[in-house]
């Protein structure tokens, strides 16, 4: 796959600004970048002379079996890039074996798009809103719909300073709707500021009993770059971990996921999943992430990127294109199985 | 806030010569650019999951409350910059809520610089005179205006070698007056070369007592780049250390500030105030030089930037720009205090 | 010798494709350049002081005595950049007193090549097919036909991600003839995609004893970049292993050829020889090789730039200028035998 | 100083392969680059407060007294840019108070050389011929015309690799002259490989012993880049030893001289002086190599641009703005002397 050459073409048809806010970041983007650098520092160290005829990377996540380790990351505003919004995206996550985690601030109702992948895994990404009770109504909704986790955003207390979208003096479409909250906050576009200001800066570790308490689901936390973070929130309750720093979007500066990574693995020492998102772009990343210690990868805006270009099937196409790259890289490493991407694979460059 | 765009602003307004005086460094600017870089080699490791709805950033400095752990660097010139010179950038920083260390080199006397901003807290930055008597003069008068501290600076026993203006033949304006001199010196613009053979070559740590004693009032010690030369003039009388390189305006190939901050907090060991100076642009860099140790952080060419597109104004703008990224910054860390920015919420990239 | 002049004008005779599909690598390319950096990362501490009047390269490898260490790695398709393809290059090779290792893949059939160069030394590179006694039937060729040793490739299970190629579309000549399948798999050009699908992935440890006994040939494997690797190689009869990440064509991120060296020859303990390829452009990378271990090494891209721009004449060329870039950083580092190659004349750059 | 403005302007003064010719380097010219690089990682860890109105830089090297540590390095062909030659080159070094070292390969003969600047410290640098007889003719004359030691060049057993001088096929001027070889060698230009060809690939480290008995003079030994050499030379009679890669012209990717210069300071242990050449262009430079144990610090192609600029006079300007830089540098670290620039003063960047 030719992963730049696609968010090339997404170029071409987006808004400048609206490419902008997705591929963007906080600040002077040093983590955006970093969170790149991060896994291009790591080198790998291939075993050859392996019979890889048959490579699988079958493996189940919080009791869910999914067909590859390469999940969809939480991304907002999916109609943004394309009319069918997160519809299409989980569409195509679907036909190419992914689980989708789903995000609050979908431009779809959280209902419509499990709709349109009935049989597929999925999970929804909270934001933990000022008005609890919403945010336990919108939990419950997704219980119902048969999402089966949930990801706790906790890196956004406030939100990033986002250069790009200043200077573009970026505003979301008129037309623009939330899909979980048209009821409760009605139509209009407005911009990320607006929405963000309406979400809960108070959240405390209690937080993950709560959601787990209120919705009935496992609670998977996720914008975690320390050990004793992750310790702390596996201890109140989280059934998983997702190494982040929010596409280097929040706080710039802030750790690479890459390199973040270790530390929280070690931490958690096997008791719950630990995830990673950020600078995930090939597949050789993922097998690095899974050396690791991670148990998956999630990508965001590649994802975005196929779905500017092709609805469903661009969205599919990415993720496939993504896989096959992770099966070769398997391949070439010597490895047949996702437990045999093994520490020992994996060195510093240099 | 977008602080390079504000330069570039300010770079458009300025006589190119003026604009590279104030922006450029000594030899090869290696110490101005690692100033920058210093910082951002550093990663933040933030706590989430915390509530941070109220942030505070107050504290005190040598006995005076403010708040916010941002101050304005001292800088000469100010007049070259903005027809108010520094009774604008006094006015800006008290609208800010920051602390202005005032130059002897100041363009306006420091006591109408105190008079534009009588409420605020204010330092006065000391550059010894080969006539020692006038210097003293200099800092009865800083005392009589109700300056609550002295900063020496210590790192231009001569002038830096700068490119810039030796390539651009610079002069400053006929009619500049010294606002603290024109009584000494006259008129006439001269340039910081003539203006520097004036300052005493001879310094010593004594130099912090005599200081001290002919004006009543607290002696910080500003230009240190070691914990040995920290620990001598602490243990001579220094009421706090700035650790500086003159922003790179000196000793080409100095430490950066914040490689040299560590050493000297160690050194001090909490004795006294430790603040820095040197590269400090975003919230993020206030935030590491305090998890580092710093009480606080001076900024110079900033504030002549917001100086320079809006006066009294422009500099209100910077300093609150960079005080609402310090909040934000430090909200995605965690830290609801400045006590909470301790040294585990940084780690080196890569 | 102005090596990057001679690409420079052997990239002018030829089809952008060609060109491409020659000098790149995997995906972003990254080995592809950390190849030639590992190299360019050493530093040389050269003795002064020594006769160096005369400077003796000659060594044997693998029982055959050879004039110099730098030999022709196998690359595949020789015809692509010149019509004589690999017999002009075993006439080159010849002439300047080298080993050739002639490719599976080449264009000419094995023993037109040998015939060549009939007195010259020569090995045989496999890459075993899936159809194994069609393999047998090659090795067995090439015993007769003088070749004295088999290089295993170890790192094609699957093809690595070619990304020019892709962008180029490539595919080869209509006519192109695989002249040691020709009566296989008949005539016609395909791509180097259609081609590897023929190679076997199920490749072990046992396939260097079969390889051996078939053929009665000692048995290199290439491709190796892991100590352990190398290991269980030489316990399951491997004559040599060749350090090598296929010039950075097939696991993108790879370790670096220079990097993976050290680990292998220590592991090896000097029971069987170890070669090395992979970004070695000029007689201080050749250098820097045999001080970390290595007996030989391999230069693949070179050979094709200059059979391109001058044929047999131009493969001399090219090889005899890197054979007097080594004499002359032999003496200028005091040594004038291979033997005096040691570990201390390398260290770490900065 | 603007020392880049003067090469600049020398730049446009030359035809452009003479210009190469002095400022290129050998192969990739990676140890040209980081002969400058070397000193640049550096960081300064200057001592402010202390009393810095005397400045000294006198000293004494090899018995002979120096007003400044800042030295001329052996070039050669100084005639190349300037008509006066090296006879240009004594009378402006000999004007800043500077120790000059005269090239074997000078255009001028080496008594006019020290016929200019009579009471000027000078030494004289030997290329060791194969005629060993004219070589000692050689070392006599330099001792009768009052050259009080020798340099003998140990780097260029054979002539490194200068890819510049290939591309321009650099020729010297037809009427160039060999100013100490005419007799023996008559005029014309021919080149710089040529007139390597007529040095000794033979020396030992007898050789020191040699040139110094039949010379009645101390011997340094320059192109050393190892402590166990420079133990070896001293054992062997060397009274001095010069840390140098040749500018970069001999062997690259040899050690940066500034990252060799600790282990041979360390090696010699005190027993004679280390001076060192490579990469100077700054005061800090010198403060460095002296921090670091060197005694003086020789800079070869500077001296070359302040000749094609300004002839005697720029050779004073060059050299005089260095010693400036020097004073500066040395002052701005708190250090009146030499001896005072002690090793805590320098610190790796980053």
């Amino acid at each position: 796959m030719d992963l730049a050459a696609i968010e090339q073409e997404a170029r071409g048809r987006l808004d400048p600004a609206i490419y902008d806010y997705v591929a963007g970041g906080a600040d002077g983007e040093l983590t955006l970048a970093d969170n790149l650098a991060a896994w291009a520092r790591l080198r790998l160290r291939p075993r050859v002379l392996r019979d890889v005829r048959r490579v699988d990377t079958a493996t189940t996540l919080l009791g869910t079996p999914v067909a590859t380790p390469i999940l969809v990351a939480p991304t907002g505003y999916h109609g943004l890039v394309h009319p069918e919004g997160e519809a299409a995206t989980a569409a195509g996550a679907a036909a190419a074996g992914s689980l989708m985690v789903v995000s609050t601030q979908a431009n779809r109702p959280l209902e419509e798009v499990a709709q349109r992948a009935p049989g597929a895994p999925r999970w929804f990404q909270v934001y933990v809103h000022v008005d609890h009770g919403f945010t336990e109504e919108l939990v419950g909704r997704a219980a119902a719909a048969g999402y089966s986790a949930l990801v706790l955003t906790a890196d956004l207390a406030v939100l990033g300073n986002r250069l790009r979208d200043v200077r573009n003096r970026l505003q979301f479409p008129p037309g623009m709707v939330l899909g979980n909250a048209v009821e409760r906050y009605g139509t209009g576009g407005a911009d990320v500021v607006a929405h963000a200001s309406r979400f809960d800066a108070g959240l405390e570790p209690a937080t993950i009993g709560w959601l787990r308490d209120c919705s009935g689901l496992p609670v998977l936390v996720k914008g975690v770059l320390r050990g004793d973070d992750a310790e702390a929130f596996v201890a109140a309750g989280a059934a998983g971990i997702v190494v982040s720093n929010h596409g280097g979007r929040q706080l710039d500066t802030a750790l690479a996921a890459g390199d973040a990574l270790p530390e929280v693995v070690a931490a958690v020492d096997g008791r719950v999943a630990v995830l990673v998102d950020g600078g995930v772009r090939r597949g050789t990343d993922v097998v690095k992430a899974l050396c690791l210690g991670a148990s998956g990868a999630l990508v965001g805006r590649p994802v975005l990127w196929g779905l500017a270009t092709g609805g469903a099937e661009g969205v599919r196409a990415v993720l496939l294109g993504l896989h096959e790259e992770l099966l070769r890289a398997m391949a070439l490493c010597g490895a047949v199985s996702l437990a045999e991407l093994t520490p020992d694979l994996v060195a510093r460059s240099g």
